[in-house]
């Protein structure tokens, strides 16, 4: 069980008035997320990410897999270091190359920072000998650090300069086969984001630096997003009004239907897809071996899912000025426990409820999820603020009326500041409520998926 | 299930005499891993790891992160880049800085691609208003890639320039405290050690660059280390002849009991540990306040696994020069199940048996430790020259035999390159044991841990 006590978590000294760097434009949920402790600005635009927020990170690390797997994922792990003679070759160095981080090894030659992979991965498949068209498709996908020196870096975690990315970069053998490729994993995508019950919009995007002849975003609609979104309410039409050059010469119909109900939203990216064609597998060179043992260039796709950026997100749509709220299956600790005061005169008989109850949680939701928040030399009040600026999705006080003869009572907090008196049974039964849920959540996915790779196993069948 | 067919896994189609770069002194196992297409030689002195061999990195995560949990361990993370001025401060870039890579953002700062990160986890304690005695020790740690500009990159995966690493740095009030933590950190580490497995030797060590007062490294015993070892067979002492200076100048009576029974072997390098005390806290004015609130610089100690590292060495120290040969907790898969071939006269009622199997494994190993080899197209010796190579525990063979009316039997290869005829109750009982054993391997760790976490709770006990 994770004790409060123990916890590094800076908030706890933090002074009251500390400085927010004023070059720095916080969101309100950035502010909190800093306030409280949780992550740390480190030097120009990166951050360090304490305790409490690593739960989270590895928790939607863990969902982002699940789904990938499902999608025919196959995790890997490509150097953070790139040689520039590999986007020399596709071009990617021609431009504005302001954002790139290039660093030079002990022998002057010249690498850059990964902001992405497309050139290591491709490259890497050009080495081998051409992979047999019984082979493909293959979907490779790996979690790691990504960098781009972002002339104004914004809104913290949202747009930070070093951020963890999922990208993925899959392989087929036709453009036919590349956009089935493309609809497994979008719809694994938008599985993950059904998953954190965050309402999202995918949109028509420009490719822009990534080429390739389709592409969209997928974005969590909320004020603070940077981009201009078009919605049709007529049709299915979703655009980034970016597609369109200038914001301005965004049309004001559906280039879809043609309907006048076209309305503007602010979108806060979190995921790009790409159908990349052979723009990376021509000038590369990587080739697999047609029914005829010719060598063709390999039709890829690439598919991201900013990690720190769909946390960041996700707490800006639904946090509130004062508390955190997390999707369920990324909060960092399902429950948290609160104890009584040491010294107040029920002290003694509440320890031995909130013990017992302790150990019923664990067997609902397993240690790992508890919070318990066992600072005895604080009073329950100031704990419960703590709790709900963590935002929680339930937390336990066990406090005076827990020990009265009649009726004993226990508190539930929800993260939406609800507050009910309860007794123990009755709490259980939320606790428990809620872990079945997220396991639907989880499950709902897994039914989805098996149908799909059985799909796939049918259309695959034959090379098998 | 995991299918052979579907797996990326280029050794499929590289070519039999693929170039290994001749400037690369690769050993045998780190040979048998780049032909075998588990990694791949990415530019100069990186690696690309490949499905079968992330599955291995991932568990070996999974391993530590226990670890260091049951140690008290938090896990953060801190960017890769480093401010350099930080460095400048502890007056670690006034040496030799040849091996770091150090690169400019676009305002002309400098930052380190951190080898290490002492200076980042110690600024941030100082960028908090001090820390309370009554919230010591912390325990912080990371897993992530580490950069390393070594002039001579050698044995692959063992010393690559860009590596995994899981780092902790602890924070005491006092150096006896700090003792305490580097007891309870190493316990952490020897119990990590024991689960692999493999023979391990902790000697003493030079502190070097790192400084401090006491540091340990630990071994793994293999002719390709590079580092000489003494060992004392009269009594406990172990030691690094670079502590020494010169290997010459190692003496060869032991120095702790004078006997001449001091034998040299050579290990490779897995992991070191260093007490720190104030070496970075004092000039990066990290402080905590004490019992009468007053500053005073944290006690430290840093502890470094090697994550690539140990899953090289130990290949190194099991493998044979055509076999693979696994920890049991890290082998990519418990078991491998090779079918009949297409055409062949048995066909359809070996795959009945192959069927039902692969659901009484799944039962017991879980469907994920399980590689099934269906690819039909290939006869069951060219499989079995494959699972071979790449080491599984335990490879299954459905043949002919399989299918026999009287006494059927299957085919069961260890890793040992042992042959057995099994039926299949044999062989699931076989499988069971091996999951006991590793089952029994994680439990060893779990009750230590608890015994230590209540000796802990008993010795921090009066400052809740
Ligand atoms: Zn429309
Ligand atoms: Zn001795």
């Amino acid at each position: 069980m994770n004790k409060a006590s123990r916890l590094f978590w800076p908030t706890l000294v933090t002074p009251k008035n500390a400085v927010v760097k004023p070059t720095e434009q916080l969101s309100r949920s950035q502010k909190l997320l800093t306030e409280l402790g949780l992550v740390k600005a480190g030097s120009n635009g990166t951050y360090q990410i304490m305790p409490i927020a690593q739960r989270t990170i590895d928790k939607c690390i863990q969902l982002v897999q699940r789904n990938m797997q499902a999608a025919g994922g196959q995790k890997i792990s490509l150097p953070v270091l790139t040689p520039a003679q590999l986007w020399k070759k596709t071009g990617r160095l021609d431009g504005d190359i302001s954002e790139f981080y290039m660093v030079r090894d002990r022998s002057g030659k010249q690498f850059l920072m990964s902001p992405t992979h497309e050139e290591a991965v491709t490259a890497m498949l050009a080495s081998a000998a051409p992979i047999s068209y019984r082979q493909l498709p293959q979907r490779l996908y790996q979690i790691g650090p990504k960098f781009r020196d972002e002339l104004k870096s914004r809104f913290g975690l949202m747009r930070a300069k070093e951020f963890l990315m999922k990208d993925m970069y899959s392989f087929d053998v036709s453009l036919d086969a590349a956009r089935q490729t493309y609809a497994t994993v979008t719809a694994a995508y938008e599985r993950f984001f059904r998953q954190l019950e965050l309402p999202f919009v995918r949109v028509e995007a420009a490719s822009g630096i990534m080429g390739g002849s389709q592409s969209h975003e997928y974005h969590f609609i909320s004020p603070v997003g940077e981009d201009t979104l078009l919605q049709c309410s007529n049709c299915s039409y979703a655009g980034n009004t970016e597609v369109f050059g200038n914001e301005a010469d965004a049309p004001s119909t559906c280039p879809s239907c043609q309907s006048a109900q076209l309305s503007r939203v602010r979108g806060v990216e979190v995921a790009h897809t790409f159908l990349l064609g052979d723009k990376y597998s021509k000038p590369l060179g990587a080739t697999f071996l047609n029914t005829s043992g010719k060598p063709e260039p390999l039709v890829m796709g690439c598919f991201g899912i900013g990690i720190t950026r769909v946390i960041a997100a996700a707490l800006e749509v639904l946090s509130t000025e004062q508390q955190l709220r997390w999707p369920k299956l990324l909060a960092p600790y399902d429950v948290c426990v609160i104890g009584p005061k040491a010294g107040s005169k029920e002290q003694a008989s509440a320890e031995r409820i909130e013990h017992e109850l302790l150990n019923q949680l664990a067997q609902i939701c397993g240690a790992e999820q508890l919070l318990h928040d066992e600072r005895k030399e604080l009073t329950i009040g100031k704990r419960l603020l703590d709790a709900q600026r963590l935002g929680h999705p339930l937390t336990i006080v066990v406090g005076a009326k827990a020990t009265q003869l009649e009726a004993p009572k226990l508190e539930l907090h929800t993260s939406g500041s609800e507050k009910l008196e309860l007794e123990v049974a009755e709490v259980l039964q939320l606790v428990t409520q809620h872990e079945q849920h997220k396991q639907q959540l989880l499950q709902s996915q897994l039914e989805e998926t098996n149908s799909e790779q059985q799909q796939e196993q049918k259309r695959f069948g034959h090379v098998h």
